[in-house]
């Protein structure tokens, strides 16, 4: 990699990073590119030549943190025990202050800006959605779960999580994980 | 009544519905008191004298527009259909933009503003979910239902609908409120 490309993607981080940890600071409607080029130590021209709006940068910040995520859900041979462990890593993430008040940002930003929702179904609802149906695709090959419309398994699995967080309706714990998968899995096996 | 009370009760509703109309059509960011007060034909002071800000003004308008939905939920003896004409009512509400975009406006600041959601939770949200939870109980004393942790029961069953509508994860048909319901009672019954 020439020395511009590695600067450029050293740039790129830092302005990521400091786009996703100030709007967890101060909010979207406080968050400026401003802000974000004096946080991630670059001009302001830096960032406009790479990305149009904040709420572009804060996307892309979003997609570089889910990066790590991608890829394929645990398969043990054990549904219950890999969605357990995969609803438990998302309470553990949603109860983080870090990952918090960013994706609160997002997720109210994109209650009303339907372009943003869009970008984000594209490129992050979707691809996850992806994920979560391939392994239970795989359950429904091995005979463990009912040849239900895969989309209205991963809603029954995973809503319940979302909603409470979202809403602050109830303690999101561990325990409210595994009932939450139990009672789901009770419903769609054969 | 005196006609002052009238009086006052009819501007008040003029407000209240001028409030939920505005903010469906033009957004919370830009909803503004001296906006309500002109399409209700009322003075600004008027609004200030009731009001402290106009998330409340807005609150109260939910309030008010939910109010007919109070008391109970259907009870036929049959669990099933009466969840499914519960949440087929639902989604012809999410359906309908006089409600969609107001409610998106209310979510949305909601996530963010941790004292409109617990006004929200204690005003609203908790006396539906009592009520869903009284109907669900009958069900579990008529042997229809395991007797699980009730609030558990509630976000299995409500979830799924509610993600869908704010994400626009995908379509919110009658089909799909029927067979969330069928899933969820799969794993719910003794």
């Amino acid at each position: 990699m020439p020395d511009s490309s590695r600067r450029n993607e050293s740039s790129r981080r830092a302005i990521l990073t400091a786009a996703f940890d100030l709007v967890g600071e101060i909010g979207y409607a406080k968050l400026s590119i401003e802000g974000i080029a004096a946080r991630a130590g670059v001009g302001k021209q830096t960032i406009y030549r790479w990305w149009p709006s904040k709420g572009a940068v804060l996307f892309d910040a979003f997609l570089m943190m889910s990066e790590g995520e991608a890829g394929e859900l645990p398969d043990t041979g054990d549904l219950e025990a890999d969605l357990k462990a995969v609803l438990r890593a998302t309470i553990a993430e949603l109860r983080d202050e870090r990952y918090d008040l960013p994706m609160r940002a997002l997720n109210s930003e994109m209650m009303h800006d339907a372009e943003l929702a869009r970008t984000y179904a594209e490129r992050l609802d979707v691809p996850m959605r992806e994920m979560k149906k391939a392994r239970l695709r795989k359950a429904v090959e091995a005979g463990q779960l009912s040849d239900v419309d895969l989309d209205l398994a991963v809603d029954v699995i995973w809503s319940p999580v979302t909603v409470r967080w979202m809403n602050r309706s109830g303690p999101l714990t561990e325990e409210f994980a595994d009932t939450v998968v139990e009672t789901a899995l009770a419903g769609l096996r054969p």
